[in-house]
Formats: C-alpha cells, structure tokens, sequence
C-alpha cells in the first residue's frame, strides 16, 4: 500500500519534522513517539505502515530540506544524529518537493498543482497520495457566493479575481487529482459547500482542521471532567506564547483571530456552556518552536465553593505536530481505500476544531478513531 | 425510597457538609452543583432523590453538628446563610448521631453497631440503611489469618484481642445488620475476602476506596491522554498540601504511605507503566480544608523531545467530597434494591483505588457508571 | 498632627477597604497588616497615626459608604464582622463624601472642588488635607500647549473646551486649594510641567504613579535578582486576568494601554535592556476584585543554557491597595509639614511608574523610603 | 596574580562545567553570563582575571574530565561545540586532579592533601590557591571534643579514629598549607571552632556555605517583599525535584536533612519568624541535572485577607554554580590578598547558609558584596 504524503509547506518546521522521523523509525533509529497509530490499541494492518510512505510537497520557500533539518537540530527539535543519519534520503526527497505554482488564474494555478501531483504519482507508482496543508494559518477569506456551489466555482476559478484562499485552492486541486486532503491548520481548506460537493463527486474523503497538539488537548480532557463530576466552570482564561514561523503569523490580528475561536470551541461543546474567559495568543520571538501556554480554570464545587485549576504546558510545537502528520496520513488512506467520502468526521481524535457535529471530549474521540480503524479494515479488501 | 444513610465520622468535615447541602438542596436554597446524579445524562427515576436521605450516624467525639456547621462556614467552606437556614433540620439530626460503642470484645461492638442501626431502622421506618466511612484514614493493618475467612474471623471477634482495624470492624457490623457498605477513605472497610464472603452470603454489595477528588482526579484525566497519544511519559511527580483534619492525620507516617500508594496506583493502570516521581502529602494546618497540589509530568514527544506539564489544584477537600457522599448513597441504594452483590466495581469513577480490575481512565469510568445507573433501573420492580 | 485623607472614588473599593481598614485599625479590631509605615524599621513620631486621618472625598457615584462596605464584605475583600463593627462611623464620613462638581468651565469645577476642600478643613479643624486619586485608570489625554505653561493652564480653564482630563483636574484643583496631590493610578494627575510650577509656587509636594500592588511588585525584586546574578533575561511575559471596576475599565483599549505600558517599566530601568514579551490585562468579570497574574521569564545562564522561572500572583487588588492609601496619607502629610516641595521621588516604593529618576529595585526603593521617614522627623519641629 | 583553583569533587558537574566556562571565556568563544562580578558594577583591578585561574582538584572518582565534558554537552548542560573547543586544555588539566589521597591517619591524608597543593604551587609559580568543595553533601558529623580546640584536634587526628569529616579534614588540609578554603555545600568544611583558630592562626580567610543557585535564591528576593510591605506570611511550602549526582546523593536522609535545614534558614532571618511549611527534596532520576522546584506561600493581607503566590524554578544546578565558583575563586584571592582573615562574611550574596550573623535579604548581601570588592581594591598594593 505506498501512499504518497504530499504536504502544502513541505519546507517548514513540522513537515521536514515528519520526513525526518518517518526515514529515523524506518531505519529503526528512532521508536515511534507520539505515533497514535503505533499504540498497541490502534496497530492495525489496515493502515499503510509508517515505511510506506513517499513525501513530497509544495512550498513558496525554498530552502533546502538538509537545511531545515540542521535548523531543526540546532533548536532541540530534532536530535542532531538523526537530522545527520537521514540526510542522504532527505536529499533524494529534494526532487519531489516543488515551487508551489502562481499561474494567471486560480483555475491554471490548480491544474499545475494537479500536474505536480500526477508525475509525483507516476514517479513512485504510488497507490494513492494524500494531500495534507501543513503551512502556516490563513486569516478567514471574505464570502463568496461561487464557494456554495461547484459549477459556480469553477467558472469563477478561471476569472482573473481570486476566489479562494490558497488552503481551499490546494484542496480544490487535490481533490480534482482524486486525491484526498487533510486540512492541519485552521485555515479554510475543504471546508466549502462547493469543495464537499466535489469530494462526494469525486469519491473523495477530506479532513481537518487545526491540529490539536498543546493547550487545547489538554483542555479536551479536563473539560469533560468538569462535566462529569457536575462541578460548574465559571472562567477558563489562558494564553499561548510562541515564537517561529506559525507565531509570527499568528502576531497578525486576522490568522490570530482564526486560531483563538478554533481554540475556544471545545468548551461549550464539552460543558454545554460558555465560561467567561479567553484564549490569548501573544508572539515571542526567542520562544521559537517551544510553546508555553498557561490557561486559569475556576469553578463552583458543592455549595457554591470557590475552587481553581491552573496548568502549564511547555511543548514543543513541530514535535507534537509530526507524528500526527503521518497518523493523519496512515488513517486518510485507508478511509480512501475503505470507500469512505466526505468529511473524515471519525478524526476528531487529532483536530482542535473537528469536521462535523462530533464528540469534543478526548476519550470518545479516541473511541470513534478506533472504532474507524476496525471499520477501515473490515471495508478493505484482503492485501 | 426512603433511604438511610449512616455515615462513620458524622461530625466531621465532610459528613457535615454532605448533611448541610443535601438540606440546602431539598429545601430550594442551593443547587446540585457537584453531584453527579443530577447532571442531566444520569438523572434517573431508578435512584432515591437527594430529598429522600435520612442522616445517622456514629463518631467518637461529641462537637454538636451545629457547632460544626458554625465552624465550616467560618472557614468558607460552607455559605453561612445556608448553614443558618438549615439549623433547625440538623438539630433533628443531632438524635441519630451516636457515640462510636466499644465494648470488651470486637464481636460485642459489632452488635452494638449493629443495634444502632436497626433503631435508626425502626424509627424512621427505612427501606434500607447504607453505611458510608468518612472517618479519617487508618494505617494498613497487620495481617491476620481469620482475614481471609468468615468463621475464623467470626471465632476470632469474641476473642479479647483486636483482630479487625476500625474501618473493617464497622463493616463487618453494617454488612452483619444487612446494610450495604461503602468506604471512602483508604483504609480496610469491606476489602477482606472474610468480608467479602459475608456480603455474598447476606447478599449485600459494598464499596471503595478512597473518594477521588483533587490530584489524582486529575490525574485519571491526564494520564489517558498521555496514552492515548503515545506520549512516553518519563516523570510524574507530585505534592499535596492540606491541612484540616485528615491532614494532621496524615501527617503520621503509616497513614500517609497508605494514602500515597493509592494515589499514585492510577499511573501504572493507565499507561501500563510506572514513570520515576511520587506523591507526597504534606500536613500545612495552616490551608485548613482547603487543598493545593502540585504535579509535574516530563514526557517524550516525537523523537524524545522533552516536554513537561505542570497542574496546580486548589480545591475544598469537603466541598469536593459531600456531594460524591450524596451520589455514593443513592447509587448503592438503588444497586441494593437491584440485587446487586459483592463490590461495587461500577462505582470506579468516584475512587482513587477502586475495588476490582476495573478502567482507571476517568472517561471509562463514566461510561461503566451510566450503564450501571441504567441497569439499575431496568432491574428494579416498579414502584 | 490632624490631616484630612480626601479620595478622588472615595466610594470605589480601594477608598471604602481603606476606611473601614482605618477605623477597625482605630479600635483595635484589626491589624495594621500590609501598612509599610506599622513596620518596625519604619515606625515614627514623624508621622500621623492612623487614628489621626479623618476620611473625606469626592465620586461620581451615589452607592451609600455602608452599602459599599457590606458589598465588599460579602465578596470577601473586608471580614463581615468588621464591616458591620464600623457602620455608624462610616455613616458619619458619608457627609464629607460630596458628589464630584461638574461646572461650566474646567476653572469653575476647580474653584467648587477647592471649596469643598476648604469646607472639609474647616468643619474638622484639619493641620493639612493630602488628596489621593484612587478613581479609574483614564486614558493617556491628547497633548495640549497649555499643559506646559500655568499661566496658558489658568487662562484655558476658563475656555467652553475641556483641557485637562479628570485627574489632572483634581490635581490642579487640589495643589490650588493648598492641599498636596498623589496619584494611585497610571492616569495624568499632577504629570505636567505646568502643575509642577503650581506646586512649587505654593510650595507644595506631589506623588504617584500607579500603585504597585501586585505583577509588579514581585517584578521589581526579581528582576533586580537577575540582573545582580549577572544571568540574561531573554522574554519576560504576563498576564493579569481581573474583573472589578478596575478590570472592567481597563478592557477599554486606551485605558488597557496607558496600564500596560505602566506595568512595563521595571525592566529595563532594572535590567538595563529590554527583554522580549508583553504584559496583557484581560477582564475577567467573574473573577472580582482578586487578580490573577501569570508571569513567565526565560533567560540564559552560564554557556547559555536555557532556564526559566514562573510565578502566579492570587491577590486582592484592594486589600493590597487601601493599607498603602493610609501609609501614602500620612508620608504626603510629613512630607509637607517638613517642607518637601515638587515630586516625591522618595515614595517610589509604592508605584509602578514612579516620579523622577529614581531605582526601581525595591530594595534600594525601600532604603529611600527608610531615609524619607528619617529625613521628615528631622525636618519637623517638635510637637 | 596567577591564581590556583583547587577543587574538592575536580570530576564532578559543577567543576568540570566551571573549567570548560572559564575556558571558553578565557578564549573568547562565549560571554561570562551568570559570573557576577563581570557585571557593570563589580568589575575591578583588585580581582584576578578569569583567565588568571589555573585549574586543579582532588576527586575519588576518575572519569576523565574530557568524558566528564562530553556527558555534559550530551545532557544539554554545555554546548557541544565549547566542550570540543576546549578539549586539548582540559588534557592539559588533567594532570593537577589527583585521586583524594587516603592515608593510616587523618592527619597523614591531611598532609598528602597538602603535598598535592605544594607540587601544584610550584608546578604553576602561583601566587596563592583557593581551595573550593563541591564534592557531594555529607550527612552533618557526630559531635565531637577536638572539634573546639585546635591542639586538641592536631593530636586526635594523629589516631586511627576519623575525628572530622571529609570536608573539615580538606578544610584542614588547605588551611595547614596556606590556602584559603570555601565550602559550596552544607558540609561542615571549615565551620569549627578549632578550624576558625587555624585560619586566623594562618592568616587566612574561608568561606560558604552552600551555593545559592535556584529556589532558595527566589526565596532570599521574595521573602523581604513581604517584610517590607508588612504582609504577613502564613505557609511557605516548596518541594525540589532533582536527579544527577547531588540527587542522588540527596535521597538520603541524613544528607537530606543537612540541605533542607539550610534551605530554609533565610525565612526567619528575612521575615523574623517562621511561616508553616517545609520544603523537601526529591531524587527523580530522569531529570538529572535540570531542577524544577515549587513553591507555594500563602499570606495575609489587609484586613486578614487571604493570598497566595507559587513560584515554579527550572533551572540547570551545575550552569547555575560553576559561575560563582570562578566568582569565589577570585574573591577569595583578593580577600586574601588584601589580609582578610577568618570568615568571609561578605560573601554572603553567594550561599543559602552564609557565615556569620549576616543580612539574609539579597539585595543587602549584595551592597555588602560591593563595599568588600572596593575594599579589597583599595587594601591591596599596587600591581
């Protein structure tokens, strides 16, 4: 089952992150942390194994992937013997990772995309690739009326006006490759009426969005605890410092404002209401891909006692994010090979702001992750 | 349903918070906040109403529950409006809180227990009594060999040397009179296979142990998500500061290894291996009832970049435990009336160290306590 | 030494704590806890007693003293008992509490404030009156030329157009009427050159700004730490989570900014340079007047390693504040009866954003008071 | 002013990190971060250079101090490209750290002690060495007679009793051979009456004790805030979590008692009585050489107030303590230098449990570290 990984910011932080450790754990350098896959619940032969992936992607940078590993290794993200050992096999990846094409019109833009995709296909012979938006968050677009509709869209698609942000541009082009995508970022990506038609059109799956990997996954289970033991949260305060390249972004007022609501939302659905409080995200340079978030979490106990949790969480961000990255692409094969079209609302487990009227409660997440995996093999026919 | 509920240390924190709020609560002067019974997923006409509770009990010291009440609202722990309003109704109770008997042999103090309980019987024509320790916590006791069977012990009892610790004494004597039994503190209790025995013959079930209410709460949360998220954790370090009855108790040495062992069991039970670090518990008699614990976890992510959690918890030990006591009656009421015998292995999610091979994940829990409520109801005869 | 204490928001909660502070202190109901100047080291016939202030001021708002008082008492900022033990003097402050003037011109509303700081002297036959501005934080007002020169000053105040914002205002209004000015909060008060001139030409001292109660105050003995262990501060970041008429007001972006920038100041005046990160301040209703403050500080040691301190700050901003009212009171009035004339630099250990070019490490802000004290006794003729 | 450094405990974290430091500084590949007296303010003439210090030391272990370097480097305590930069001058150290000699008596390995110190003299022309422990912490010594009286010690040494521990019999060592000697632990090193009398019968000054590096350096800032703004401290709690040699080493209980006495001492001394609350230490090994201490203090404000502060501290023991080590070398020299004998009082800035009834506040211990630096300058002859 070769599966092509094909990330959107195939140059960044936790895209060279996953390549790395992918070839690490291939060669059996490294144990697969962080893999959800690989916990002995979910292991499954269902899934393309880690060692059956190929990467490629599109960036608008173009730094050398064995430079972003040593960048990588410098900044404790990646141990500096792996950025090392992996750095022949990283060289070879180079070829497959493409300028992300700027043509004249949105409609040719995505048909050099399309392009891209097939000869990475051919090249590798490839069973199936899946495409996974990796780069850094988009503010909302403004509404159109072309995203409700697919005939609309892609008239407007050949217009000189751009009618989609780049998340939805890469989802339109992949999913006209019949290939699968998986939003990571909180941007728009597939997440249009006219992009959900051409899935099921296509017999497509698609997924996202946001990658849960900090604050908020703690959050998705401390929230369900305060549900359950009846105990009433009156405020859930945090803030998030980060520094690298998604915190620079996120210093813009639009892509914070797309992240923050993303990151709010397990709290209503989990508690059934809305505590006072928010999510602030404050950038910090020097921080860079380590993450400190601290949130404030009040509540009534019997009688009205006033309590308090406070937590800190230091991550880091592109380690926490990468072994998802090949989960998500494990799992979205084999929903593809499975038949499944449409929203991957069986994903939640990863997302800060899943597809779909779904669970937000971790545990049940991770429920209905395994029950997909058992249904994935069951719909697939014998290797 | 008319249900007794006889609490072991009835003038104590936590019996007398549990009294005040279940008389706040019926008379409309406070909401359920805490009780897990009335959170609207596992309200059910299968359980005796909050409403439906008559308090008794045995304690070795004499302090009116007044008194107590007067002294918990001095301490924030209960609004002082309330206890004014609910004066009156606890004075009513002041008649069916006993002084602990202790008679020549153990056999003897057993029947004088058991005495007790067939007058509060009687004189409020209950349909059953549930006997819930709320004492403070014992040492482990040294083992015994009429432990492990009925008759022995029954031989034994008569003899002049003391062959049950407190908690297994009243047990034994609530079990003896056909109560159900429920231990919320760490110590013995039920958890004798002699015991055991006794429950089955008078087709009783029995509950435990050790009320799970701050730290490890907390912990029931966080350690599954650990795992679910194939994150190695390396550490797990933690310190509980307390002061207030149960503090200065464990200040002792034996009681606090047998507190700090069932904190720490739900490590091992979730992620399926024991991280370097301990508990501690630190008497502070200065934070009185109120509780602060502090955890530190260092964990691996992707490629064994370190990472750290740190949660601070700053609750009310009786505002946490009342309401769970409220639960804990009611359940075992509705469990007795079912036909339930033998432990209670339902009732995970309210212990830190559950009876039986049970989940020790919190979201688990849950799911196990739902179906039990639900089982209950379709068990029971109409009413 | 009879001295008048005149709030600007005498009906705010920082004014009305202090009163009841006061006068519990008076008759003996209290300690004098968090008052600087009840410390051993600075303790001096210098000064007036706490029971030699006599309570007067101005507000925009009408809430009766008493009503304010059993407000506060209920939230837990001032103990019920003491509340309810200094009802009737506070009854008899509440005819020295006037409703702020409001005239046709700025020079008119300052004449009427005089007035009634005149009527304030006389009817309590006051050696001196200190007016203190503990009233909502304004934002930074637009720049004028009259603020520069008095005679511009004097002849604008009697123009229709406002020139002045409220607190400066009352500083102008009170150094006119003799009376020394301080200012608790970050607002303009007597900050300009032109209220400078008044106060010298009457001969008059001034103080402020914004007291430091709270983030700052530890900010102000770790950083100097730091800085003497000669370790680098890379990011210095917070957040102040309030709610309260403070926090309510300073969710006003002006408002939010003049406080913020306030909070700054200590590091680099300590540090010597600028590390990255910001001070944020989030209303937070449900929260009251306890704060919750959040720092983190990463910074280099030897070889550079990275380390990092946090610390969360639980306070009530107005119990912090009102004994710091008393002590500011009676060292304005020392002050004054000693002949000290312009800024107060030596009370720097009270503000954030003190006057002057003065030390920011509370230690060396300490010694300056300790000398200031001193300084006043020698100065004063003999009682 | 050729400066020898001679360490107790030459293989261990602390020295070897202070070696590579002083190194690396020395060749101008990194900035003298955390070395105090390179800040603005105590740079002096009176002191000897960084690169006037010439490394030697006793150890009872004999890991080679280029392997020593490598552990460090991996564990992330020094970079990797300054402990191969260093490399060859560490080979050339090697041979002035000799194993701990061990004789028949005390007094025959006190002389092959200083046999040792002699050769080292020579070898090098230097004008004086200090002798610094940083071995590991020794459980405090049984009481004894000769401890009092020097004669008396001289002739018990001579028996085949151990009459002191091994860090008074190092003390001894070095100050019956001209050195002047600190102790950077809690160990008794020179702080007997009989050892006092040696120094000043020599001429000598000695130090310590224990380096103050993390939590107890917080504490020596935070508990003077509160002193000086009269607030009350109720608890102050804190636990230490820490692995690597000192942990391990601190996992036993005697050692461990000896440090958290001394940890503890700056609350009196600062506040002028003792708040509830212990502070513990914890082995954990995973965390090596990284420390993550907690502190939680509770206090009273206005009106008796409830408050609270926690701090969390997260740094590296060896990074922390190596600068100061090249500090103490170079205070001690000039102190001796300039005819100091007897204890260093003035070095109190640097140790948890300094000599001497001394200022326990930092900021103090700092203007007495100034004042000493001027003095030593202005004692000494031109150079």
């Amino acid at each position: 089952m070769k599966t092509g990984l094909w990330l959107i910011g195939a140059r960044g932080s936790v895209a060279v992150t996953s390549m790395i450790g992918a070839l690490a754990i291939r060669a059996g350098l490294a144990e697969p942390t962080g893999c959800v896959l690989e916990s002995p619940e979910l292991r499954s032969d269902a899934l393309p194994g880690i060692g059956d992936l190929v990467f490629g992607g599109h960036d608008i940078v173009s730094t050398p992937l064995e430079k972003k590993a040593a960048t990588l290794a410098e900044a404790g993200i990646v141990p500096g013997r792996l950025a090392t050992a992996v750095q022949d096999v990283l060289l070879g990846i180079e070829h497959d990772v493409r300028p992300l094409p700027v043509a004249a019109t949105q409609g040719e833009t995505a048909r050099a995309i399309g392009a891209d995709l097939g000869r990475f296909r051919s090249r590798h012979r490839l069973d199936r690739i899946v495409v996974i938006n990796v780069s850094t968050t988009e503010p909302a677009p403004p509404p159109h009326p072309a995203h409700a509709d697919l005939a609309a869209l892609r008239a407007a698609l050949e217009g000189q006006e751009p009618v989609l942000p780049p998340s939805a541009l890469a989802a339109y082009a992949a999913l006209s490759a019949g290939c699968p995508y998986v939003d990571f970022t909180p941007s728009t990506g597939a997440r249009l009426p006219a992009l959900d038609t051409l899935a099921r059109e296509r017999g497509l799956p698609y997924g996202g969005h946001d990658g849960k990997t900090g604050e908020t996954l703690v959050k998705s289970v401390l929230a369900p605890m305060f549900a359950q033991r009846n105990l009433k949260v009156r405020t859930w305060s945090g803030i998030n410092l980060l520094g690298g390249g998604d915190g620079a972004n996120l210093a813009e007022p639009a892509a914070n404002a797309a992240k923050a609501a993303s990151k709010q939302r397990v709290l209503p659905e989990t508690l059934g209401y809305v505590p006072q409080g928010d999510t602030r995200i404050d950038f910090v340079a020097d921080l860079g891909d380590f993450k400190t978030a601290w949130d404030l979490v009040t509540f009534d106990g019997f009688l009205g006692t006033r309590m308090r949790v406070e937590f800190t969480w230091h991550g880091c961000d592109s380690a926490l994010a990468a072994p998802l990255i090949l989960d998500l692409a494990r799992l979205t094969a084999a929903a593809h090979r499975a038949g499944r079209t449409g929203p991957l609302t069986e994903l939640a487990f990863f997302f800060k702001d899943p597809l779909g009227s779904v669970p937000h409660a971790l545990a049940e997440q991770w429920r209905a992750l395994r029950a997909a995996v058992e249904a994935y093999g069951t719909a697939s026919t014998p290797r």
